[in-house]
């Protein structure tokens, strides 16, 4: 743990300091759990009633905070354009990940080629061909396929695969038991046979600089050509990516989502949890899916879209749900009797 | 495989015995493929038909069975208050768990350390700092980050990986390929460089006891403080658990649900499969959500809510999908019109 | 990678060379891809356009191709009755998988019997009575329970956990991180206890022949019978099958699907991306599941069904997400008031 005071943080962060500057914390902690060694912050405007009674040592606060009151335990205000923003960066430098030492674990089973400054962790196996960058670390199970490439600074945590012939950038971290490049699902139907007949997956997947890929998350190889993951691209857990798909800069995908294949998605487009997007369709940048939305057709630049049911009590839903299939029929008589109430009223 | 007379089970089931109290069996089965060796059960009243062809040697009724013809191979029927409850617990019994010995297998890496009745199997890792209490059973592949702990009696399947500091309690099971303590998703977007800035996830999993988590089941260690799973949760396969949410005493989760950040479910609830919350939302006591339900505002204690969408032959649901998007113009004609209505009839 | 002539390639597919029969390629890429040493193929009447402007050497066209441009660079086309069904098949003769020397690893762990032809990976553990059929694959990490088999020619990619007693059949393929065999989820709640009680779950899977399985999918053993997978099944990635679910043969399920416990599907059927089945239902053969369909009932042979909620602009999602409530009330006053107009109009 690093320890940095009011005023340092406030330099590094472009902020103001209101108070104490040599106000020192050594750890981020939420406003009604800090002590007087912490830093916390306030983002919303709701949270700021929370000031009157923190025992923090030092809070992030926005620029243009009104006037409320601050609990005495409080030795520095830091102004910031963004304290969100703030409070992420000034989390990396009060709570620095942990270093792992260069070199390979003497159970690991080593064919490709790992940089001298790698750390290779116990039990994981790298296969011939695959190289593994300087200051990647690969966590204990670790599978990296023949011809696979992991650049440099990556970090990979316990039992993720990559397959054969993929590529991770730099700088990604992609967490415990994610599986990339598992072959796509892609079958062609033997109708004489009546059975599938497996069309082989010989794209790859390759993934950009700065992604984050969440746990038990899978990203399947392309059929013919590439499934590709571009930078700064954030996927959270368990999240299906399927073959083909290309995902654009800094999207955010959230947990449970599902990608069916050759979808594309733009740049800094936000995908909500369990939502889905069924193939071979097209999505353009900055486009916003809530949550449990299923996008069966192609969406342009920067809409806000959603498609979940609302919940109802059970009984209610019941009552909902039954007049559902008979929507249409509803729909019609009131089209067509709308024109007359139209002529009427 | 243990032996057990009908007298035997009836007496610690707090069950009464009607016929042969001697008839043994020696495992349970369904009460259409079971044999004379067999126990069987009969939980619901429309299964009672069952019992006039069974070949069970001895079957589990309700106390209050009305008269039923049973066949003449049942030697024993055992009256019990709850016969799926009374079945849970014959299953125990009769089959019980297979026993691993004690010790370290040769090619497990253990830095940490090992209560001296505690089974670590081929391959497993135990990080520096990380306990496994007695009798504590890590099958083969499993990962053990830094400070975690384990507690006594508990399980871990193949494949399982509890991260850095994350504390799992006493007689736990969990599932091959489950991920414990990934970094929660957590990023600030960065309006000026168009990127996500990472929000290091500091905080813990904290599991209680008898907690049961699936197969390939994520859980997410808290953003500040811990995500939390109370005792006696039982939690199915694949079902995402976002950072910072709280699930109480006894809550049931089925699979594939999703749970985003900072959602508190209270004791005792049931949440069916596919379904989701949507975070940052709390929900009481003995709460039922339906499967497929998304929830996405909190909810007392106590109701029953459903929330999915009946499906119905394509053409049908063509048409009624196609006037959903009009459903509030409809409405509002309604609302008005039924006034009219109201005054005219 | 091999290399096939236009002739040959004609021969096995049953289809008839127009061109250069001795026109060679030894790879299969995308129409607009392809270069002079390419296959390319045009399944789909729409994209015969591309054609005109392709540098493949070699394309699949549909015998009932109508006349169209073609780029000078093709030097052969073949006419084959299902073009689609022909490429799967000649990549499968040009991009061959990689092959595995038989033996076992140096550093897995065995005490079960493997075949002499088999491939066993680093680190995989194959425990006591397990058993592995003549050219299996076990890639790196994967791990055999106790008296499980896995049959002739399967291939088991990292880290895949087959639990005890399961048996995988003949050819299969299963891809990293799937689980096989882990407990159903299975409690009997103690109502004085205020508890669930575990029900040991003693069925176990069984697998048959040809069966694909996707990347950390889960497939639970039965209660007290088997889940039963039939030969030629084709599962995607993070799909749940739970306990005694049994699916019939040829029947494909896509990425995320969800399969409650003692769901009976029948033969070649298709079930979307996302889908459910709410469990102890029956669905015929040759039934199709849209995407994010719930289905909670039984479904007899031979539909189609839909059942997700079109996504909408949120703004309009939230007009008619409100009016969803009151959709009995605007249906019953409806079915009242369309009586009175049919006799008023």
């Amino acid at each position: 743990m690093a320890e940095l005071t009011a005023q340092a943080l406030a330099e590094r962060l472009g902020g103001v300091v209101e108070g104490e500057g040599s106000a020192t914390v050594s750890r981020v902690a939420p406003l009604d759990a800090a002590d007087q060694e912490a830093l916390a912050f306030v983002a919303h405007p709701r949270y700021l009633a929370g000031l009157a009674h923190t025992q923090a040592g030092v809070v992030l606060v926005p620029v243009e905070m009104p006037h409320v009151a601050v609990a005495p335990a409080v030795r520095a205000l830091i102004r910031v354009a963004d304290p969100y923003l703030a409070y992420a960066r000034a989390t990396q430098w009060l709570h620095p990940p942990p270093t792992f030492p260069a070199g390979i674990d003497a159970t690991a089973v080593v064919a490709g080629s790992v940089a001298r400054s790698a750390h290779v962790g116990p039990r994981v196996v790298v296969e011939a061909g695959a190289q593994v960058g300087e200051g990647a670390i690969l966590e204990a199970g670790v599978v990296i396929g023949r011809g696979a490439s992991i650049g440099p600074g990556s970090w990979l945590g316990p039992n993720v695969v990559v397959g054969p012939a993929c590529q991770v950038g730099a700088r990604c971290r992609i967490h415990a038991g994610a599986v990339i490049g598992a072959d796509g699902f892609g079958f062609a139907w033997d109708s004489q046979a009546q059975r599938w007949e497996k069309i082989p997956q010989i794209g790859r997947v390759v993934i950009g600089d700065e992604v984050e890929i969440g746990a038990n998350t899978t990203i399947d190889r392309g059929a013919l050509s590439d499934t590709v993951i571009e930078s700064g691209v954030k996927i959270d857990n368990l999240v299906q990516i399927a073959h083909n798909c290309h995902i654009g800069q800094a999207t955010a995908i959230a947990g449970c989502a599902g990608l069916a294949g050759s979808t594309r998605v733009g740049a800094r487009c936000r995908i909500g949890g369990q939502a889905g997007l069924t193939g071979h369709l097209t999505v353009g940048d900055e486009v916003t899916i809530a949550a449990g939305a299923l996008v069966t057709h192609s969406l342009a630049s920067g809409g806000y879209y959603a498609g979940h049911l609302p919940i109802l009590p059970f009984r209610q839903w019941q009552k909902s749900a039954a007049w559902w299939k008979r929507l249409a029929e509803i729909g019609k008589w009131w089209q067509k009797r709308r024109g007359h109430s139209t002529s009427e009223e």
